[in-house]
């Protein structure tokens, strides 16, 4: 059974896990691979991050990553005031994700609620200036799967670096209910053999350990046609593995984790499933 | 590990299961919900077979699902007949589908290859009367997970009438690589937690026989909109719990299939994937 993680905003608790339906976390607050976002955010304006979080909502995420790290930005003072306009947009908690311990901790002081922190590695320089920031501010914390050997190709790598992360956040006092694993998934198109380590980890890591996991599942299409073909699959064989809150574009993927939720069983006399589709259908109309 | 079941044409082979991509069984002949065909068939017109079976091969169907069974035919005399212009129009073996056991030896007469047999339920009277022409003729042959007592609403029963047609085949002589499970999937419209015990199911008969594994996949979203995302999901959760051969709408979830087939590993360098997508985009340019 895996553990109940609960994030919250100042108005609003979402809970991740038990035998709930997938949470969904908004990954469109991101410069990378944005050109458009990365310009706005290097010249100080904000505007486009509230529209963003807004229309993720509305697409179903449950949970806003908020990212600003790019060549030229300052993280340490941008990422407060990024954190501080999505919670102004939308009652959804904040996934706050950044790489650099300064800019986490600048964001933390100023969120209202519990966060996700995105992301601390499984080396020893992440876990020592990462962890105790998560645990002074009752936050919840992505572990990644990575150290300094980096990205592990097999699922037994990926297991014992899960493993370890976990241990060293309960040393410290925090939960294993406030850590959330991401095994990392890479392209398939530069390893087609890259998806099956990937889900067995999520499969070991949920046995093992029972805990939450996210995945930016959208990795896994990178460089291949008809790309939602491969993430909607990717997310339809993770989610029953253990895979319970990814990191995605709501608007394209939700229809099919919906789907997926509702072949497991956690989407009672079909409710959720049928209501997405009358808003699809509402807004075919309106278009 | 799954046993490898091997079918045949008079001039193809196809091998479902070891850690083979998924093999699609071709539904459409059948005259279920399918007006037209069921009138052409009862006016003895078969040509309407020819075009099926050429059109499904084509869109990517491995094997050919042969049923004529509706009111007013006379099975008997029509399966062979079926069975004869499909094994004339494509290369695909052939899954000969029919409850009557004299219109399946009729049919088996007829065959040329290694057919299955679709199918064989797990209680007396069906066991005794099919099995022996599955023996007889070297066949594979599907058993459904039901019995006397009707459709299982659990995975032990499942599991347990599973178990259970094996050891009757292999009591007879019939290897198990030659019986494939049929774990029958009920619609979730009807009961919202129909999925779950299937899949538990799919993924104990797996580990537990073996056996390779079929089931009509489409059932699941019978009486929901946006059928095609139930469809899809469905595929993508049940194949990595062991589902090998799902009779299937080729032309519309093969996208899904091939996606779920790389995710799991079982498409090297991406070619059938990639392929696929070239025929779907020279097909769009021709249209």
């Amino acid at each position: 059974m895996i553990v109940e993680t609960k994030v919250s905003s100042a108005t609003k608790e979402v809970i991740i896990g038990g035998n709930r339906p997938t949470v969904l976390i908004g990954e469109r607050i991101n410069p990378s691979g944005r050109k458009k976002l990365t310009e706005a955010l290097r010249s100080g304006n904000l505007e486009m991050l509230h529209k963003e979080a807004v229309s993720q909502v509305k697409a179903g995420a449950d949970i806003i990553d908020v990212n600003v790290g790019a060549t030229g930005i300052d993280e340490v003072a941008l990422l407060p005031e990024a954190v501080k306009i999505v919670m102004a947009a939308v009652e959804a908690p904040i996934c706050i994700d950044g790489e650099d311990p300064k800019a986490l901790e600048a964001a933390l002081k100023v969120y209202k609620g519990k966060a996700i922190v995105n992301s601390v590695k499984g080396e020893k320089k992440s876990l020592e200036t990462v962890l105790p920031l998560v645990k002074e501010y009752g936050a919840v914390v992505v572990g990644l799967t990575i150290d300094d050997d980096g990205l592990p190709k097999t699922a037994d790598k990926r297991v014992s670096i899960a493993g370890k992360i976990i241990e060293r956040a309960e040393k410290m006092g925090i939960p294993r209910e406030n850590v959330i694993i991401d095994t990392l998934c890479m392209a398939v198109a530069a390893d087609s053999k890259a998806g099956m380590p990937v889900i067995e980890a999520i499969r070991r890591i949920s046995a093992e350990f029972g805990v939450n996991q996210t995945l930016g599942a959208s990795n896994i299409s990178f460089n291949l046609p008809d790309r939602h073909l491969l993430n909607d699959a990717f997310l339809s064989v993770a989610i029953p593995a253990g895979l319970t809150c990814p990191i995605v574009d709501a608007a394209k993927v939700r229809p099919a984790v919906l789907a997926t939720d509702l072949v497991l069983g956690r989407d009672n006399y079909a409710m959720r499933y049928i209501k997405a589709y009358r808003q699809r259908l509402a807004a075919q109309t309106r278009g």
